[in-house]
């Protein structure tokens, strides 16, 4: 990355409707656009908001400085007009949305952008790249925390997904309540704790795997992890615990038949006297291995392809839609197009979670056009007239976030945890 | 980002093992690493290889600077010597692998590394991370490319995917044989077209849909794409091309059911005397779709979510492995795990494309420390002595592999073009 701006992060067509726009004069009207969802990715029972925190960051980094004017103005992309109004952009309109970790069904308002068309029109791409990618990550993850059922997990997939979405992933598998993340970078930008064991590659380079292990021991301690399946499995443990002692921290599988393989690992251990000795396995895996894993003594799980890729779905089909406008009179127009299979309601929502006398989630209600109170509120303000709110921001704002989604989850109803596809867990009720 | 280096999109182990390896002086050992699939994604013919002009670069970058050395110091990552070590670093060692835009098989060598354990272990994660996702998207873009039989394809997914891998995305989609994408960074970045129509929410901006129709192309011309069906597609179609006149360029759909609409629209167009008006469609196509509408009179396609997401499969399943490293008397050793279900052959590779007499290709065969050269070597110098080839960069490189992409599609026979799940289209031999 050569520029620090965030504005090129954005279709073509989105500044040449600018352009429009413009020339028509009916750039100016107040607009509301909202993001959410039409359904849940993998006909899952909820879905985790993620990356409110960094969306917010690059809302304030989409800025065209002269790198981006100049190209756009070689490429003819918009009328010289339209180019002096890019170089003083900021956003200067107010967004109110879900807490980042909240939880979300099909139609939820996510996100309320409110100001003129041009200023909302433009962060649409920006938008939905930010909130699809991180929520299906955040969406997965937290059915894996689930099924892990308290046995802590780590995410290790940077090097199955591009290179900057492996830190969203690693960030957003964080607040959906993985305890770590193998990225350096997710750690620096966002802090995330990192962990890390070791590769084959460690083991190969040596001319032992007793001098690998040694090396290894030497130089991080015998509270290290131990990569045990380079050759033999059983010949690697009783080597580990020669090398590190009875107080080795443990050791990673990586492949084989997990329940038996980790059932036999166990005993070695416990026979060789390392009974604080941990079992990291890491092969492949997702919720359902996981969850089949229960009844086996694993004590951590490393998580790759599967939660950086939203175990089958890595998109969460998130759109960003005009629900409302003024017209020429500075009157509010609910809008909405009329598509087949794609309608949706107009006008301003307002979200709220309606709960049982036991604090159990029974309901999505979504207000239009009301503000009524009659269930916890889902919205707050994110930035408002230009100011981002600081406490979304950063490794605090990330944190926060891990916090309230384990709040979030907790009112909801014990269906919601089934890893089978189905029906989201409570309706959602425009009302 | 705050800042350019890439040296932290990096596992922790990778930093972990080189200090365990500095500390026990095996560091320096001269090592030969590969990147190669154990199998194609999604059970595919055959699979393309991108993301190598992006990967050249992003290891040029890849530098410890202040910024990065004081994070690792502060969370006590690595000890002084490897952070002093790391504060010299760049890569002085030599990449060759296949072009990219080359067609591959599982097991193909598509980048050698060579260089000391030290330099060439801590790029494992920033290789993988690029090489999975670009080429994932890359191999699912060609086949529809194939099923499109010539029709013209545009990208239009970033809002799909996390916003910097949308860059590499469209990209990838180019190279693979796309004709444009919607994403100006990587119009900016790579030179790859940049195209756009517009939105239901230009439409619904305005009173009328004849105002919003009017507007567009007193902006963008009458060679512009209006968006017919944010409301009745026919009444949008006859109002277009009454604001338009018979030269309007295209008409978008987004929505129903295409074959009949498609038809239907055609008709009324040439009924209108818009018989060079074209038709373009965008509704969550994938390959599958694609191929399905060969029958029906669609001028070009807009695709987003199935290419952006590698149509099911979003990472290739790349792996980087250590092969061959010399041992203290300074004699190279072939290493390989055995690891139940994941072992390869060790020792470095040279491989080539074993092509019948009429040009078609038949085999893939991999030659294991040894140059024979009994068909078309596909190893180009990447690096050389720490120095990239500048024929793989930038927009050139871009270009470059979009060319070698389609003359290696050329060479291969049609059952690599069929769309079912099946074995690869070339057995891969180790010679």
């Amino acid at each position: 990355m050569r520029s620090t701006s965030t504005a090129l992060f954005t279709d073509r067509y989105e500044l040449t409707m600018l352009d429009a726009a413009m020339k028509a004069g009916t750039h100016d009207r107040p607009c509301v656009f909202e993001a959410f969802a039409r359904r849940l990715p993998g006909a899952r029972r909820y879905g985790i908001v993620a990356g409110t925190g960094r969306l917010l960051q690059e809302i304030a980094d989409f800025r065209f400085t002269d790198a981006e004017l100049g190209w756009l103005s070689d490429e003819n992309v918009v009328s010289k007009a339209t180019l002096e109004w890019l170089a003083d952009y900021r956003f200067t309109g107010s967004i109110h949305g879900y807490r980042e970790g909240e939880v979300y069904f099909p139609g939820s308002p996510l996100l309320v952008v409110e100001g003129s068309f041009a200023e909302a029109v433009i962060l649409e791409t920006l938008i939905l790249s930010v909130l699809n990618y991180d929520s299906a990550v955040a969406t997965a993850a937290s059915r894996m925390v689930s099924a892990a059922n308290g046995r802590p997990l780590a995410e290790m997939g940077s090097r199955r997904v591009g290179e900057h979405s492996a830190v969203a992933a690693a960030r957003a598998a964080y607040i959906a309540g993985f305890a770590a993340t193998s990225n350096l970078e997710a750690g620096r930008s966002w802090g995330v704790p990192t962990m890390g064991t070791a590769a084959h590659s460690f083991t190969l380079l040596h001319d032992t795997e007793e001098q690998a292990f040694r090396a290894q021991v030497d130089a991080l301690g015998p509270e290290t992890t131990l990569l045990v399946d380079t050759y033999d499995v059983h010949t690697a443990v009783a080597l580990a615990v020669k090398v590190a002692g009875p107080k080795l921290g443990a050791v990673r599988i990586d492949s084989g038949d997990l329940p038996e393989l980790v059932a036999a690992v166990r005993r070695q251990l416990d026979d060789l006297g390392a009974t604080e000795t941990k079992i990291t396995v890491t092969n492949d895996l997702d919720e359902f291995t996981i969850a089949a894993l229960r009844a086996v003594p694993v004590d951590s799980y490393g998580v790759g392809t599967s939660v950086v890729t939203g175990s089958g779905s890595p998109a969460s089909g998130m759109v960003y839609k005009l629900v409302s406008r003024q017209d020429a009179d500075g009157e509010w127009v609910a809008v909405a197009k009329t598509s087949v299979g794609k309608a949706s309601p107009g006008g301003r929502k307002f979200p709220l979670r309606v709960l049982d006398a036991s604090g159990t989630a029974v309901e999505e209600r979504i207000h239009v056009e009301s503000t009524e109170a009659d269930g916890r509120a889902l919205h707050v303000a994110l930035m408002t007239d230009g100011v981002t709110g600081a406490a979304h921001l950063g490794a605090a704002g990330t944190k926060a976030a891990r916090d309230h989604r384990e709040a979030a989850v907790a009112e909801l109803p014990a269906e919601a945890f089934r890893l089978s596809r189905g029906d989201p867990a409570l309706p959602t009720v425009f009302a």
